[in-house]
């Protein structure tokens, strides 16, 4: 268990069962001086326009899971913790009748983080907060180079304003996403038009179907990735329904016949050796969970996103 | 079990775990000719700004369990779908991204319905809904006297904006309510400042709570709302959270110490002689449901609302 | 969304958590005049003899659960809705207390729905239904090639009378299948005799068990299953069962070691090409399910049986 | 922690989480030389006509939660499993798709039960298993008084054939019960017909109401129950559904407005005096309990039949 | 919601559903400066011995349902946490498989605390905690008054050693209790022997059952312990199953026919006016909880208590 | 269904639903002579000093799934209540405060039975009772090989002491395994330290981590174990977190990316060949899992354990 938190009523040497739930014990601050990366919940769930509402809690749920995270990534061969300095930052005090007022307010506190030179991992909340995630990176960074885990492309041109199925159609319309380098994977299920996949194509997404994730294998599915991205500056979107419902039943919009927990986790490892700028998971949703298994999967994924970030930070500093 | 429905393919004559479930297996309809009152769906759920969301499927889970009622209500002696033309109107089309493009199309949905003098019975949702029907029923009726069943006042003056807990403030500063006949049933809990409770009485509620009910007694509580409301015409809203987590755990925020189902029947039924004009029952959040108790009190309550309704009518054609 | 209900009540433009639950949202109608399929729910759960109860709830559930599904089938390349007339039958007047009164019942209402040419998709209730819905469909078509997915053959001759671990051996014995072109799909679990496969096979089932099916594949399966049966008139019937309990937990009788959610869909797509003129799906149980995923899974597959039949209608009419 | 079984493998000595569930521990045998009263699972949920279906799991939860009764009745005061001697019989062989092959074989077992002068305390199941109880009492004793704990009135003419709405029905019409010492407790809700509670009060039911029983208070209720029936062998019936849902949710057709658990233990505690003969409780539907709260209050009621039993005997034997 | 939390990261301002769970949102803090009162966590289940586990989650799941809890004490007209300087003190690390251990570092934590004259109130666990909290509060205070609300004695003699069924026991035997001022309030269900309230009497024990508790009503119960108790320094107990289990399902060995909610706020309430100096709230089992209905009443019930001791202050500085 | 048991009361020939659940219906007895195998619950979860307890429900909840289970193994060609003679011996008198009593009693009756030569198929509890077992079977064999399905080594030295996450640990530094045939299967997850691994390796354990078990398949995974253990006395140990969450939710550590339920049987199967002569299945925990699903697997899992004793048997008795 993670022992990097200096406040000892955070419970550094705790159990799992036992403390005040930050993620992974880290300090709870906003003081972002020497900052590595900082942990950001978005608890809003009314861009979840089309089913099921309840991930506002996802954050709370997701950090009290990762109390049973140990520190260090045999596969990445990282112990994130030991090499970064993280902080959780808290939630963005989101406003639940205004999808306006929230997405101004998510991009302006990743506005601040970021300008401190601090990367932001977030724990959605539904899917259109990385509308409001991107719009603060592309502003930091440019337009971005995009990893997006999902089974649905949530670029649906016949919604139009922002909510949970269209963050991407309007980061690219807003130019916030490199058009060249933007991947989808996991794609799946019924569609509302013949036309969906060739436009999520036409709007600049590289799709990869569940069907061709499952063909290809998910190392030729990472090498597809690479191959795309390269050293562009990437983000990562994960919805947690990408992965299929045995696996992540605690979600808004399940779709059968997806990931399994060992293939998303070897897709997140995969992306080790990009430069990786920013993350997100989102629309896990506790109230239709069970035993935590969803939050458990999201928690293990958070700590693969720190993992990457230093993992690529040990291997910029190979003397350390 | 109600047979009103004439499409057999509801299931007129099935029981309850069969069929298509509208309420009480009324006929599904957007017909109003000749129809008194029409049960009407608003499964909105961004106005619950303070705790948990899931209200958005309150209306589908009080229909599923309304199809266990029988037809006859022993204690106000009368079969209210034998003496009312009753229809299931559907949902209102809400926009959870947006309170305010809901709350419009609240209002116009029931603007239309009481145009053609039928009445409404509104299933929520949250309790900000309240707001938008009232200001239909307000322009149709002039201000309303109005009885309010909760745990708490909902006229908070911090907040402002439109939101689950401000309907009754927005109501009050917009003349929607006669400031005369406006009484609060079951207010408790912690407040947020000492003043509350005086400021919904400057506001003008005449308030309830649940110590002064308790030691009142449920009859007398029924008299002081008949001797302050008379013949004014009423809406009534009752919010599920008005009961003890006990009875109805399903609901946003619950709020310990409260009224038990048997309690909130008696105080529904005591109604029986004042002029009612509209309804509605919100705050039941089926995901945090369990065995559907918190439905099927919602749906029982419901069935009360149509009695008195049918009680009112059937004793203005005592010959019938 | 699908909008095929005329009737506005239904709510054909809302979100999967609005309005009444009928299949897609098609009409509840029993007239069949022109209708190509028939949605018919059979909540009878008396049939589950050996375990659990429940799957009553079934119909309702698979119901509510088809409204977040889109209507174009990328994988299939149709739109089942746009192609075929469907309604929604509503209900079999089941009598829990008489399996045989209940069968009689199926067999009559589906013989009703047969008897104008239009194909029935079944949705139970448990497994004892199949024998009465094949009773009717051989009595239209003549005997009938099945294909049957299942973790159970159901074929026990120890119990002998009609209850859910016998539909198919009284199918058998009373000549309503092909025995020629019967395969059953996905048979695991301890026996009761060492003779319980040979038994099945000696009353003319193909049975491919679990490990037949890893073993070869899905698309061998598939290929297996089109080389039997040919271009014979087909009945698909479809256990929830066949699917492993982490992608189906509600279910009467689960059996751990069989199909994911990806592999149920991969084959119930691999039937497009044979002949299908009837169709069940069985042994949901909402009782024992969580965050609903059985029945959405349930749903899909429907929607692929509906895919099924338009694919056939589509390429029947080329010029279309 | 009873420690009445003589196997030690069952764990007389163990806490309520170890062990082999039998009721309070008790031998399980059939063996009734010298027994007094024998614990009998009726684990039959096919006549749940209505709603729900699951009671065939009641017996098993009920018996798992008995585990932690302690064995002294304070307000009894006496030790039922001191005083009598007692056994679990284990359950009838039911048969879910035959009501008539199940009512037979309940029969069967219980007048082989009553032969040897030993008194049958039934765990149901559903409320349809009381007709064939009261047909082997009857038998034994003639014409019974009963007291029936109920919200409903189990006595639908409408119906006609045996099911969970009819057992008291086809128990009057047979001559099984003494007409002039039949009480209902509880009744309430919706009724299909304005006459229903005539009918049955014209069958020979003595009605009390819930609004009636509240009225008089528990003591007064428990008076006129003694008062009416006097020293006349009576038979006990507790549908769980008496109760209101919030401390009973786990049943098939919960009933708002009930009984609390504090005022049915007073009530069954209340017939001490009575000549009690014979037992029954119904309803609990453990897939619709949570954290076994309805199953721990039936296993608290067991307790209290087996100490009115024990009471009586004490009674009769005073110097022992 | 509170706001005295001086972390913006904590959320001061935020809604229910955000930010990182300290008991509402105090400062997680082990300075104890001028600090009032501290919650102490105690997350131990080892010492459930009889029935259910599960308690280590209730010191969590009690804190993260504080966050709805408003500031204001209505009915005790005092604002605590504007009144008292109060942290949330984190958890004692306990040890799963050693209750000697784990009490040691029980007392040992509260010591320290104590010894900064700041108050505890902790937050169970299970009940066998009390033991070792009254051991350092009686250190300190020297031996107390004890209001024990419960439904079991807890001071059974048969065990011996310390688990939760014998705290009381132990600390009656090592004179941390004052004999003359211990006040048992709401004892109910089956006892082990007929001498269990005698030897509990003997102990030391003011016993008042649940039945005396009703017949007296809360007022005269509060009077009683007034009458009992007086001035001397005094510590408050609360098991939550004093509260029957339809209002605390949640907890492990739920015995029914106990308090409602409304009671249990009633006589801790009515406790305004002793001389408190300690406080429990144990046997929280949220895993066993439903809706977080156990856990919002036990955060409520230590509102409650923060207000007591607020009200004290209070009333000791009238001029403030 | 199994009918090895002669006391008609336990329901030999009743559904899945009805009789007093010992395992799969084996007479509940602590008589062993003649008998081959005895299972033996273990109902402790104190030791789960990590995370979540619960798994003091495992035996109970294992049992009571296991009567759905059918007698004869296909794949192993077996019917093992048909060849060997078992009894359910009941569970251990476990004591939750203290791991010491704890163990001495699981070691005591557990060398009882082997005196009998009678094998024991344990049911935890969690997974520090494997200890106490190896402790008793190598008094009884010497140092064991041993096979060891788990996601985590149990073999942390940091702990130290006795609990979940450190039997095989005292087990080696006692002598009790032989330290060339232990492998361990499935592991995974998160490490404490870089280390974890290589001092499980030195410790003696043979790793088999999850990503070599997929890259190895099943089958190449059992020829591991065979090559590596040949004809030495094994014990089996499976932890049923070695399985994903989605098909083992019941759980205390759950640990994403495991196998699947298919995989877990493939590779306990594969065991057949092996000299066993002892097994437990740890770590279920009734209060987290869902549908039963966890148990289910277990249920069959000891079924494979059965089945192996039975083959083995079988086949050195060839002319049976």
């Amino acid at each position: 268990m993670p022992q990097s938190n200096p406040n000892p009523a955070f419970g550094a040497h705790l159990m799992a069962y036992a403390g005040i739930p930050s993620f992974m014990r880290l300090p709870v601050s906003r003081e972002l001086d020497g900052v590595d990366v900082a942990i950001l919940g978005v608890p809003y769930d009314s861009g979840a326009a089309s089913w099921r509402s309840g991930t506002r809690f996802g954050p709370r749920q997701i950090r009290a899971n990762s109390l049973q995270l140990w520190g260090y990534n045999r596969l990445l061969d990282v112990d994130p913790l030991a090499v970064l300095r993280a902080v959780d930052y808290g939630d963005v005090e989101v406003e639940p009748t205004s999808i306006a007022v929230t997405s101004e307010r998510i991009t302006a506190v990743t506005a601040e983080i970021l300008a401190t030179n601090t990367h932001v991992i977030a724990l959605g909340g539904d899917h259109s907060i990385t509308y409001s995630l991107l719009k603060a990176h592309a502003a930091h960074y440019g337009p971005l180079a995009v990893v997006h885990f999902d089974s649905h492309t949530d670029t649906y041109q016949r919604v139009g304003h922002l909510e949970h199925g269209t963050p991407f159609l309007l980061a690219l319309e807003e130019g916030l996403i490199d058009k060249t380098a933007y991947v989808q994977v996991g794609i799946r299920g019924p569609m509302e038009e013949p036309t969906d996949l060739e436009d999520a194509r036409g709007l600049g997404a590289n799709v990869l179907t569940i069907e061709e994730c499952f063909e290809m294998g998910m190392t030729a599915v990472n090498q597809h990735i690479h191959h795309l991205i390269g050293q562009r500056p990437t983000y990562v979107s994960l919805d947690i329904d990408a992965v299929d419902p045995a696996f992540a039943p605690g979600t808004g919009t399940p779709e059968v016949g997806g990931l399994s927990s060992f293939q998303i986790l070897q897709l997140v490892r995969g992306l080790a050796g990009l430069k990786l700028v920013g993350f997100d998971l989102v629309e896990v949703s506790p109230p239709y969970d069970h035993a935590d298994i969803t939050s458990i999967l999201a928690a293990n994924l958070v700590f693969e996103f720190l993992s990457l970030l230093a993992s690529a930070r040990q291997k910029a500093v190979p003397h350390q």
